[in-house]
């Protein structure tokens, strides 16, 4: 009608999407637990399944399934979109998985502005037993139905058998190959000796970031759209590779500048972890040896005052290595819109994806 | 030849059984692990898988996927061996997957007369890190490689595509049911107040056991041999049920009087965590009042001398308990071989399996 009219940006392409899909994946999840609270025959595994569908709603980006659902849909056709959201679901359910041990090992309180599962298992529990772990021991095993319950949902949709195959191989991977980079997380926290640390700190983001919250995703996406082309799955982690990396330098400025209120977790944390980040590299790599040396016992050091934590902010932005870091995350991003120019993906999946590059260009 | 000849026993008919796959089982574990070691680009990598292949390959007495391949062969053919045992492998995987965690939880050291992996890991890192708990921080994200990696063996099985779909449903109800009961135990074990302990000893007991030991792997092997008969499924129900829950009893009746060689874990393990089992339920149901209330406070207390181990056994042998479990256990064994012989399972599988019931008659 109004030829006049700007076409939508692709920041609030991929934004309508969200809104349109989270909406559908949260439902999906609830659907689920809703069946399950019915179906519990004890009244504890009605009130755990509550539990968990409360944790895994939480307010949060939904990242990985609108990944998923963007290739999905891009590679193949949006009208299947009923048989694929309990999918997405699921990568979502995983998620929480995955969040649930990672708050367990951080001894973390918080999560996406809630109570981290341990803690509130222990709190409602912690009264009637002599077991002071009670909270983390029951949180590590309701991780466990959640894996349960997302293969069921694997098993129970409407997706083609060899597309499923697919899906499912990938699947596995993604698990192991974020359990690897978990290993090399918890190996490269509050560690007392540092070894090639900007190495490290590469296979970590690759591992626990990239792959994880970008590639796979996106190759699951083509997967169950169909799809199995070798040269376009290797476009699709020619595009995830950079674009996952910016997403985790840009999660590292924030876990030391952010603001509480905006990531759900204490900006303190990845600080009190100790973890060598890229960020955290960038600053080993600017220092002399003994300016190197003093900040290493500070930064690995098991208990932190809050003046170490100004004095480890104010060292990673004097040292230059923040600048460096807001940098490289321009570049990688700059990459990855380049390479997600070469992908076969349809419009408007397409466009809703550089939307996805340009909020995660935004720190 | 000699028509005189005895045919064999069903336990020595089992005993065979185990002995030809028992290392088809292992070997099918090593292959995977020595496979992901040639993979693994960092040694670190290939450390761990060789730590989790030394750990799920320890003597052990398979009896999972024994009993799949046994329902499989008997309800299927043999002849497909090769396609069927990298899944009895996954149940073995899946297995060391819910010991780990199990130790996690315990604080156990010992497991199959080595140790347990949260102690091989702490004392392998502990020395490099300020994290206390990083031997438990690894086995925990060690646990989700080896469901990631299970998950992988079954994608790319030679299986039917409908027989693989029954069997990934079953498999998921699996561990979703072997978790609840977990989490009953976790409950139930070191409790403050101890609320309806026989009803929920044998809640624990049919999930943990029952279901996960006998039930859920003879209804996966039923699944792989293509069968689908909701009454043949029921009749599987009825035997395995009994036979389980005659397993749990022998298991408790051995935790607590059994010797640390014949069982692989120290033999006041079960005492010092303070479980109601149906054993210890047996005990309280045969008590008076105050004899009662002076027998949970010792055996809930958390801190128990020996000589308090001592007196649990002396009580739970003395009140009648014992020999009630003993009798107990005989009628469920009776029961399950009369229902035995309502299967339609071919020989000499359902005799081999008589052998298993035969064993675990033993006391």
């Amino acid at each position: 009608m109004n030829a006049m009219k700007r076409p939508p940006s692709p920041s609030s392409l991929f934004r309508t999407f969200s809104g349109k899909y989270i909406p559908r994946i949260d439902a999906s999840m609830r659907g689920f637990f809703k069946e399950k609270i019915l179906d519990a025959k004890l009244p504890v595994i009605r009130e755990m399944y509550a539990l968990l569908s409360e944790y895994c709603t939480r307010k949060g980006k939904r990242v990985r399934p609108l990944v998923m659902l963007l290739a999905c849909f891009g590679y193949g056709e949006e009208k299947n979109a009923d048989d694929i959201i309990p999918i997405a679901a699921v990568l979502e359910m995983m998620h929480s998985f995955l969040l649930i041990q990672d708050d367990i090992i951080d001894r973390s309180d918080l999560r996406r502005g809630g109570q981290s599962l341990h803690l509130l298992c222990g709190r409602r529990f912690a009264g009637g037993s002599h077991n002071r772990n009670i909270g983390s021991d029951l949180a590590l095993i309701l991780a466990d139905v959640l894996f349960a319950g997302a293969l069921k949902i694997i098993c129970e949709s409407n997706v083609p058998h060899r597309a499923k195959d697919r899906f499912m191989k990938i699947f596995s991977d993604t698990y192991e190959i974020t359990a690897w980079g978990q290993v090399l997380d918890i190996l490269n926290s509050r560690s007392k000796k540092i070894v090639s640390p900007g190495e490290t700190a590469l296979q970590i983001a690759t591992m626990k970031t990239a792959y994880y919250t970008v590639y796979y995703p996106m190759l699951m996406g083509y997967a169950l759209a169909g799809k199995n082309s070798g040269r376009e799955r290797n476009l699709i982690g020619e595009f995830s590779l950079p674009l996952g990396l910016a997403f985790q330098i840009r999660d590292d400025i924030l876990g030391v500048f952010g603001k509480e209120k905006a990531t759900g977790k204490p900006s303190d944390s990845d600080i009190l972890e100790g973890k060598i980040t890229l960020l955290v590299n960038g600053v080993l790599e600017r220092l002399d040896r003994r300016e190197r040396s003093l900040f290493i016992s500070l930064f690995t050091g098991s208990k932190k005052e809050k003046k170490d934590i100004e004095k480890i902010r104010s060292i990673i932005e004097e040292s230059g290595s923040l600048d460096a870091a807001k940098q490289q995350h321009c570049d990688l991003i700059d990459v990855s819109r380049r390479r997600l120019s070469r992908l076969s993906i349809a419009d408007p999946f397409r466009t809703a994806l550089g939307g996805l590059v340009d909020l995660i260009a935004k720190i």
